[in-house]
This record gives C-alpha cells, structure tokens and sequence, in this order.
C-alpha cells in the first residue's frame, strides 16, 4: 500500500475543498501529514517521527499488531449485527462489568462516544420521567444536536442555554470559586450543584440528570475535589436524578491505580450510568453505555426497541476485547502510574524554575500544566501555551492545550508513553519556557 | 479463532442478563446465532446455511476478502484522526462526489447513519436559521434523542409530537389517500407538503427542511410516485427550507440503474443534503453526509469547530474506497438490475396467483411484497407476514417485515443475491402461501 498519493499541497488543496472547513486541522497554517503510525510515534510523509503526547484514542499505541489481527480474524468471520446472537458481545460486556462496580451490570454499544452520550441522556430521562440536566461550566459532551445544548463549551458560541439545561461551577480548586486554600472545596462545590438544584424545583423543573467527565477534559484536566461526586450524587438522587459520569476521555485505565476515573472519588461513590468512547477501540468506532437493572428495566418497558446498526457487532466487540487483554498483558495501567508519576515529578520541577507554571495536575497519564502570567494573579498565558504548542511541533512533539483561556497543555499519550519520552518532552519544555522567560524580562527591561 | 465460546443457551441466557432488552433479537421466541457468513449465506452454531434476504448493510457480501484487507491494512499502517492530513479522506470524498450531482461537493464522515441524519439537520438548521421539519408518516431516522423527535415510527409511541415537527402522508400509491388511479398522485402528495408549510406559516412556524428518505424503508418499500420530490423541493425552497435525501438504506446502487435512489426522480432533480450508512462500509460504522458549498460554508461560518473522534479516519475511509471498487469490478449494480428485476417478476407471477399478494413493489435489490387479507379491501395480513417469516426461517431464509402493518416482506440482501437465490425464495413463498390459503379456505368452509 503506497503511503502517500497526493504530495501534500494538493491533499491539503483538496482537503480545502472536499471536506466542510468546519473539521479543523492541527496546527492550521502549517498542517501536518501524517502517513504512518507505530506506539506513540507518528510519522510523516518524509519519515520524519512525531512523539505523540495526545492521541488517547490510540490507547494501546497506534497500530498495534494484536488489534489488527482481533479486528481481520473476526472481519474474515462475521460482522452482522445485534439482532443475532453471538459470543463476542456478550464475552465482552462480561469483562467490561468485571472493571465496574456489581450495580452497573447492563450495556449498550454504540458507534461513538457522542451517541453514548445521548443514549444516557434517554435512558435518565425514561427512568426518571424528568427532563432537565445539570452540567459543569466549560463542558463537552459531544457533536450532536442535543450533546451541543449540554455542553457549556460549545453552546455559549451557538445558541445559548435552553431552558432545560442547568450550568454549575466547574470544581476548579486552581482558578475557580472556591481553591485549594478551602477547607473542604468538595462539599462547597456540591453545594452549588445543590442550589442549582433547588432553582430549578422554585421554577417549576425537575432533575433527570447530572452529567459530567469523571476528569473534566476541555475544562482544563481538572481534578475533582475530594468528596465532590458522592455528595452531587446524594444531592441529585434526592431530585429523583441520576449521575451519568462521562468516562469518554478518562476510562480503560489511563488514570492508572484505577480503571475509571470515578473511581478515584472513592468506593463509596458509584454512578448510575457510565459512557465509555475514544480509548475503547483503539480508534475502532465503538462506545458503550453501561447502567443498573433498574435503569435498563425503565428503558425496555417503554416498550420501544433499540437499534444501532453496527453497535456491538461481533468486530467491534471483537476488538474491544483486544484492548482489554493488550491492557493487561503489556501492564499499562502500571505503565500509565509509572511514567505518569515521573512525568508529573518532572514537571513539578519545572514550575519551581519556571514562572509562567502556574500549575501542574492529573493522575496517571491525564496531565494537565497551566501556563500563567504571573503566579500571583493566576491570569491564563494563552499565547505562551500557543507558542510553546507550536515550538514543541518544530522539536517533533505533537501536543495541545485545552481549558476555557486555552492556557492548559494537556498530556494524554497513549498508554506506552515511555520514561524516555517523558524526560524529552520535558527537557523541550524546559528550553522553550526558559527562552520565552527571557524574551518577557528582555521586554520588560525594555518598557 | 472458535467460532463458539458458549453454547448457544448460555449464550442467550448471558445476553438477556448483560444487554440492554431494548436490543431486540431476531426470532425472539427462536432466536438464531450466527457464527459465519460469506456473500449472501449465514451459517449458525451447527454449520447450517441461512440464505439472508435482508442484509443491506453486507452490501458486497458478508466477509468480502477485498474489504478485510484494505482494513487491515490500513490498520497496520495508520489510523489517526482528521486533524491531520491524509490521503485517504480526500480521495474518498472525490470519489463519492463522482458519483453525485455536482452541486453535492462537501463531505462530512461520521459513524452511523444517525450521526449523519443528526448533523444533516444542525446544517439545514444553520444555514436557514429556521428550526422547524417536514417528515413523512412513519419514517425512521435514527435512534439519538432528536432523530426520534423527526421519526413518527418511533414518536408515536414515546413522548409524541414536537410542535417544532410536522407530518406529511406518506406518498403510498397502494393504501394512501392517492392511490394509483390518480391522474397525478405525485403533484397530489407533493400539494400535501405545500399545505403543511402553509399551516406552519400561519403558527408563525418557519421550515428549516424536508427530510425524507428516498425509498421509504420501514415506512413499508415505497416508491415515491414520478415528480413528487421535485415538486416537494420547490415548496420547501420557497419557504427558505432545504430538502434532505436519507440514502442510508438505499444509497451505494441497490436500485441498480442508479448510484443513489433520489436519482429516480429524475436528472431535474437534486437534494441539498444527502446522508449515507448503513452499505457504506459493509458493517464498518462509516456514514456521511454531503452537502452544498453554500450550506457548508453557513455551517463554518459559525465559527464553531466540528470535530467527529472517528470520523473520516484513514481505516474508515479505505474501507469506503475498497467498497465503491467492489461495486464497480464485480458489476453488483448490474445484479441489482438483473437479479432484483427477474425477483421482481417471479414474485409478480405469484401475485396472480395467490389472493395474499396485495402489491409487488421496488427497484433493483430494494423489493417489497405486500400481503393483504383480500385484494379488493387491502386489509393488511400482518398475522400472515409473521407466518411466513416463521416459515420461511425454517427453510433456512432469513427475511423480515416493514410498514406500518408489518405485513410488507421487505428484500434488501446483499447485492450479490444470485438468480438461483431469487428463484429459490419464490419456490418457498409459494409453497407457504398456498398452504395458507388452503387454511383459510378450509376455516371458511367451516365457518
């Protein structure tokens, strides 16, 4: 199979005019082709090898053998659909309740994380029989039309807040209401989920949901205080809601000591409904809604069948127990609490040395540093973390940023991510922010 | 690979457990598993052959070699996101734009059909900045939240009726309010859609778009009657609003003569949008969405990014391109026209035979045969449909019912569906309907 058809000028021609320019490319006046991928490397159409620091769809490391031979095995086999019985999906959502706690013990499969998304979205509000939603400030929760009204980050550019849909304050101990000088940010956050609660009730709505990523992602790698989700969720079943946690971005163990980010609220928190997406497939199209009886019970009585058509079939199912077994043979969890653990050390380091680190957050390999203007004020230094995107690409370092000023550069590789890479990036990082600090004393000596 | 883990009640007894009831099998009382399949033949636990009449999804076959292949290789190499460049994408969306008028020239991928429709009407809402929509009685567009809001098949039995939604009748020339003997049923039903408008305008109401699919699938195999789409199209412009060809079921050239079933209506004729599923990918979950510059260019223009996880990445689309070679080089729209029209015909010799038949209606690989409990009245045979799906299982088809009566025994295999396949599915429906009749005349002898 050749790598390139096209030299790039006219794939990226083409792409201009074949592809709505509403789907953006990285790095946009300067995009980057890419024909190759092995691990965590990427390479381009000369060779040229990318360190990959953000592809967490690529779990397992990009084209990895044991998934493509999972996916051409059962592909050479059989690729129907749900309406038959077969092995594979009920073997898997036998493993996939294996990771969860006993009470989420029925799935859906889907194609997306976005169709997770709305499928927990009908599932709350059938068991419930309430409609409106609570979510956290600066969410997202995917591309469909009734994901966009939940999702802060996306309908505040569109068309505003509906009636149904209940923002509260992202629990962002570093910039947010309450930080990380308060003595229980937990319970003081809950209790904004709280009031949101009883305005809703004083007007008339009533609580189906409470939607939110078990780590805030777009927010800016957020991690939830201490105690957070087990009171929103006393305080929403209270409503006769449900809590959905969004582990789209967060499950499959890229937190490392635990499979699902939830789970680092602790044992006592369980949600109602969990959505899995990206990781899950290891860029197969495959999601999953897993629930309780009660909640499956409420949705099957209304007496409507459910159908996705390629949802759960047997090569999709196929390679999700692919990922669950590579994630276990090759330790990546461990991987993933050892190489993250260094990664977050080292840059720890780096904010004593380095002023424009404002802060530096996350839990296995889901990291999160903050670029700031000064310490004091905490202002976000987006450009800087534009600039520093942009310098790490010309060192070969894919990476991005996230958060509501764009200010946070987010690490999420894939779960191979080795120490090697780790101690790259951060010498790169290291030499970049020394070079902008200095060009920031030069002007203000200057001025 | 085993092609079983469990036997089959343990199985059965693990998805009943696992999976969602809402996931409806097949036979409910009798279900089957299928561990195998090639071509057009499903192959169950015991190594027994089911001749499959109703998986257009497999469109080229089940397990077709070419299309394991380039997905694995394309696995193995590369299978990133569309925030790189990569040939893949680009040359898909030329070559599916080949294949359209040319003012469809923008693509999107997605991964199902129900994304497509999803964001087919985000577009249409964006670019008109009207939010309401026409759909025909007992369509079905997909399973996420607002796609159920535009599906009277499945409204109607849930929360019904936006008021944001408006039903036209379906344009069925053997039960609806025009009927075949009408000089003009197409300007006549088309004239039903003209009123629609006009009552919404009245309530102040403002149309964003027509969405209908081309051939209406589980609205029972119709056929739209001649001029009525291009008529439909001129009122919903004339209101601001744009027309939205669902291709999902009958896209990729199961009508034959040609690669799209809007194309029956004729070259004055073209949608403004057009979604694409279920063949697309042969069970792969790839779908699409094309589109007019104009409306995509509304859609960037809102300045918002949209970003689909999976979509249009490089295994997808090698999958799609694989798929349109296949079309091509084994001449499957050929065999639509031959093996669909020979169908055709032997089920239209049965219809003079057995006072079941109502009506024997469709194009190339896309058939439906009505049955009705006597000719003059057309009083659905819904027990009777059921009856021979039973049978005809037990002779080893596998086929399936439509309609709003369930009493329409649909065809939609795979387009290598061979002569010898058509022939033997007639032997059996005509054995099975005799035996019926015989039943009913004894009964009303007795009675």
């Amino acid at each position: 199979m050749a790598l390139e058809v096209f030299h790039k000028d006219e794939t990226l021609q083409m792409r201009r005019k074949l592809i709505g320019q509403s789907c953006r490319l990285f790095f946009s006046h300067d995009p980057v082709k890419i024909v190759r991928a092995r691990g965590q490397y990427l390479y381009d159409e000369n060779g040229m090898q990318y360190l990959d620091c953000i592809s967490n769809v690529q779990h397992v490391g990009h084209c990895h053998p044991s998934i493509t031979q999972a996916a051409a095995a059962q592909m050479d086999l059989l690729n129907s659909n749900t309406r038959f019985l077969h092995d594979n999906i009920v073997l898997y959502a036998d493993r996939l309740a294996a990771t969860l706690p006993k009470k989420l013990c029925v799935f859906y499969f889907v194609n997306s994380g976005s169709e997770a998304n709305d499928l927990a979205l009908r599932l709350a509000r059938q068991y419930t029989q309430h409609q409106d939603v609570i979510v956290l400030d600066h969410a997202y929760h995917g591309h469909l039309t009734t994901l966009i009204d939940i999702s802060p980050y996306k309908f505040r550019k569109l068309e505003g807040q509906k009636e149904w849909v209940h923002v509260a304050p992202l629990p962002d101990t570093y910039h947010g209401i309450y930080r990380e000088d308060h003595p229980d940010p937990g319970q003081a956050y809950a209790d904004t989920v709280k009031s949101l609660i009883e305005e809703a009730h004083k007007k008339g709505h009533k609580i189906s949901s409470f939607f939110a990523e078990s780590l805030p992602s777009v927010g800016g790698q957020i991690i939830f205080p201490n105690g957070y989700c087990k009171r929103v969720a006393e305080y929403v079943h209270e409503a006769g809601g449900v809590y959905v946690a969004d582990e789209i971005q967060t499950g499959f163990g890229r937190v490392g000591n635990h499979f699902w980010a939830f789970q680092l609220q602790g044992e006592d928190f369980c949600p109602d409904i969990v959505t899995m997406g990206k990781p899950i497939g290891n860029g197969h199209p495959i999601a999953c809604v897993a629930t309780t009886e009660e909640i499956a019970a409420a949705f099957t009585a209304n007496g409507v069948e459910y159908f996705n058509t390629f949802g759960g079939n047997p090569v999709s199912c196929a390679i999700g127990l692919a990922v669950l077994d590579v994630i276990e043979k090759e330790d990546l969890r461990g991987n993933a609490v050892r190489v993250g653990g260094h990664l977050k050390q080292l840059l720890l380091q780096l904010q004593t040395k380095h002023s424009l680190i404002g802060d530096v957050r996350g839990v296995g390999l889901f990291i999160g540093m903050e670029l700031v203007k000064d310490k004091a004020s905490r202002k976000p230094a987006s450009e800087e973390a534009a600039h520093l995107v942009r310098r790490l690409k010309k060192e070969r370092i894919v990476i991005s940023t996230d958060g509501p000023w764009d200010s946070v550069i987010k690490f999420k590789p894939p779960m191979c991510f080795s120490i090697e890479d780790a101690e790259r990036v951060c010498i790169c990082i290291d030499q970049i922010l020394g070079e902008l600090e200095d060009t920031h004393q030069k002007e203000n000596c200057r001025s």
